[in-house]
């Protein structure tokens, strides 16, 4: 696939050049011929002799933006100065900060938020440890725990260098739900270890959200996890790619006009995502699925099978089916992909079936070019940011925590996920829903709210017995005047 | 000691009463008559028959702020509505917050903050991970981790319970010095797991305050972390305490004229802050220490001591002497005490040499009565914020991790802290040095970025070989023009 100028790319070049007519004509002409984009050009100082301009290029890549500088650099009398990455510009010192609530201007504040006064408090929350939730940071706070075991596509690069994702990561909890998060990268890849720590620091969090583990060891952990804590755990790598991609089939389906429970899906990959997506959807209401990984067909009688293959084997492919992901998809109603580029081709789509759906989901290429499977598929989405029908977990976790939060809800379970799902789905109304147009944009303003509303529904309905009794917030007693009180957001 | 109405201690009460000319008036006789003191009245509703108020009133205790409101009650016509306590209204909710400092508007942002483009960021630190302090959120975080154990001087009142004061110590962190702090409330106990949960959570931070940990557990916790850590580990009870104490017996020896090597002092108290502060006074040049705990003099013939009592036995009571506290301050210059309420009187303190120094330090209640100290005493400190010289970690802990933080040290050491505690010590001028000011106000001005320049220098100049060489930061190439990049803050 071709590869566009794009913002993530982007470089800032500070440059001097003579104080001529066609000088910044000159820059603009030497970044458009090497294929480059102009995004921004200031004039930041002007004297007789020379200008100093810092001109912002969007590049389709480093490589690329090193030619358009090698470029500029041939213009007559230019200085080329400090070359600038805009994406490091802003990660310099880190994304997010911590912030206080409330001003520390004089002995008094400081007497209630620290000592003498904060002493009542924790003596109240020593009392009854789930006022935690009511008079500390935990009823908003989620951790964001990896072990940088699996960051992006960038595999096992550690726990430091998944620290500008996790940054990320939270700062899009904010942003789309309002919620605290912090970034917890953890210096060990040991499933028990992981376990242990988690549970040790979950009395601060209401949730957590574990990000960027490799399969298996992501299952255990959250296993084990939900096992143990009494907050929800939940890996976005799983379950948030899980919800946006059954959310997404609700709509391509009603667009060609099929059941959930008729279609037959084949699926590429069987690890973390591939794994809860096909779980998902079989709570949903999938019948005949069937998936392959790198080996072919998971079928029973394969020699290596791992646990989870196991699984998988156990509960598809009813009709027994062995071979090759090409021969799988023959006949399919539905393709999923979370696996790798190219596995698949314009030849091999064309066996499926009629109105076919196609959702290639590797990133950045996808198992099959969705320029050629828009050529026999009825509805084609992808993880891109380029194309139309983005499959982006951001779509979801913000949602879902939100509801998780605002529930107070001790876990997340599958019909939390399946309502999540449906309600993503409801975003794109009837009239807008087409085959380019399955699943909406992230700053789409109902998605958050729509999934957190389905989210609290589903944790209040499911959990009665589960959550805290209501009971009166200590400090704070009578009833004449149950209006919030009017000198403090609540 | 009579206990004063207090801030930390007011209530704000709702309430209604008939629109008559004297009903403020009734109102502030009723308060004042109990012995409360009105902070603050507001007529939140009017009308024809009665007017709203909320009434804030500073009380001497919980009971106290009770009585208050049936004295209200007794107002002809009132009616009591909702009665808050302050300091738990601004609880509600969590005192702190995580906020983005990018925004994130539309597709372009996301795309440079999150997927695609952080990936290259993300493969920058892989290949050096010291590159983590340059673009991400760790050159400027410090997790504060307790496990509950030593909370305030409540006790072992957990992890839950604890963060209200973590997060006190978070929005101190950020008010006094600019730092990103979060609270890492750890539900364990077990030394050996405090330390491999805090090596393991390391990666994102720069820095360790231990806090609120009980002894001994708290001195093989910090040691065992500090060998296994590349950031500096500071247990604040211990050493922001002897900081503290360290510049204010510099400043009091000046009001006395006597120097550090020569004086003799008792100290009461060998738990974690009496041990930090014998230590560093002893680092810093004192000569004669005899310390007391609950079992009297601590002295090599006592059968029990333990790891802890036996180093302080070993390295003090040079004369060896034996008995109670009482008989150890017979003719001491200076008293330090970190233990109970009221262990002595005036009539022992009446056996201190001339110009004796008292730095009680129990907190809420002084191990002598601070009035009668001064009878005696010619400099007297407390903990307590309602007499001068209140020996407060607030001074301290701020600016010890900003310079720590500013040279990207490795580690903190003794040199630091008798830097931090000198250049604390030099906030007080000459001409303001007096018995009644030899340490100022946390909400001096110079206090934390004194302290943070002099803790700076003295990572940078002991520590040459430990720091991470210069290098150019990734994304940023090119020198022509070295001005900070118009666009950033750096």
């Amino acid at each position: 696939m071709a590869t566009v100028p794009s913002v993530s790319n982007s470089i800032t070049v500070r440059l001097e050049v003579p104080a001529r007519g066609n000088a910044v004509s000159a820059i603009t002409t030497a970044v458009e011929s090497s294929g480059g984009s102009v995004t921004g050009l200031d004039v930041t100082a002007s004297g007789l002799e020379a200008l100093r301009i810092d001109v912002t290029v969007a590049a389709a890549s480093v490589a690329h933006g090193e030619e358009i500088v090698e470029k500029l650099r041939t213009i007559d009398g230019v200085s080329i100065g400090k070359v600038s990455d805009r994406t490091f510009l802003m990660h310099l010192g880190g994304k997010i900060e911590m912030s206080s609530k409330l001003p520390i201007r004089n002995r008094d504040d400081l007497s209630m938020i620290y000592t003498p006064g904060v002493a009542r408090v924790c003596m109240a929350i020593a009392e009854n440890p789930e006022d935690a939730r009511r008079l500390t940071i935990k009823r908003n706070s989620v951790a964001v725990v990896t072990d940088g075991s699996a960051v992006l596509g960038l595999g096992n690069i550690g726990p430091e260098a998944a620290l500008p994702v996790m940054e990320g990561k939270a700062a899009l909890f904010k942003r789309f739900a309002g919620i605290d998060a912090w970034p917890i990268c953890l210096d060990t890849q040991d499933t028990d270890e992981i376990v242990a720590i988690v549970k040790a620091i979950a009395p601060g969090f209401a949730g957590i959200n574990l990000e960027d583990i490799s399969a298996p060891r992501c299952f255990e952990i959250e296993a084990r996890l939900r096992e143990a804590l009494d907050i929800p755990v939940f890996h976005d790598d799983q379950h948030g790619t899980a919800i946006v991609v059954l959310a997404a089939l609700t709509n391509a389906l009603k667009v060609v006009g099929k059941r959930i429970g008729d279609i037959r899906v084949v699926m590429s990959g069987a690890g973390a995502a591939g794994t809860a997506i096909l779980k998902l959807l079989m709570a949903a209401g999938v019948e005949h699925a069937t998936v392959a990984d790198v080996h072919g067909v998971v079928h029973l009688g394969r020699g290596d099978l791992n646990e989870n293959l196991r699984w998988i084997a156990e509960h598809t492919n009813r009709s027994g089916r062995t071979g090759s992901l090409k021969e799988a998809v023959a006949g399919a109603d539905v393709f999923i992909g979370v696996s790798a580029p190219n596995v698949l081709d314009g030849d091999d789509l064309a066996t499926m079936a009629e109105d076919s759906i196609v959702f290639a989901l590797a990133n950045p290429d996808p198992e099959v070019d969705p320029a050629i499977a828009r050529q026999t598929a009825a509805v084609v989405a992808t993880g891109r940011s380029d194309f139309p029908n983005q499959i982006n977990n951001v779509l979801v976790f913000p949602g879902v925590f939100r509801g998780l939060l605002d529930a107070q809800s001790r876990t997340v379970n599958t019909e939390m996920m399946i309502a999540a799902a449906r309600a993503l789905a409801t975003t794109v109304a009837d009239d807008e829903l087409n085959a380019n147009y399955i699943i909406p944009s992230v700053f789409h303003k109902d998605v958050a709210k729509t999934v957190a509303s389905a989210v609290r529904e589903a944790a209040l309905a499911g959990a009665q017995e589960d959550r805290a009794p209501a009971r009166p917030t200590p400090g704070i007693v009578g009833t004449l005047d149950t209006a919030a009180f009017p000198t403090v957001k609540l």
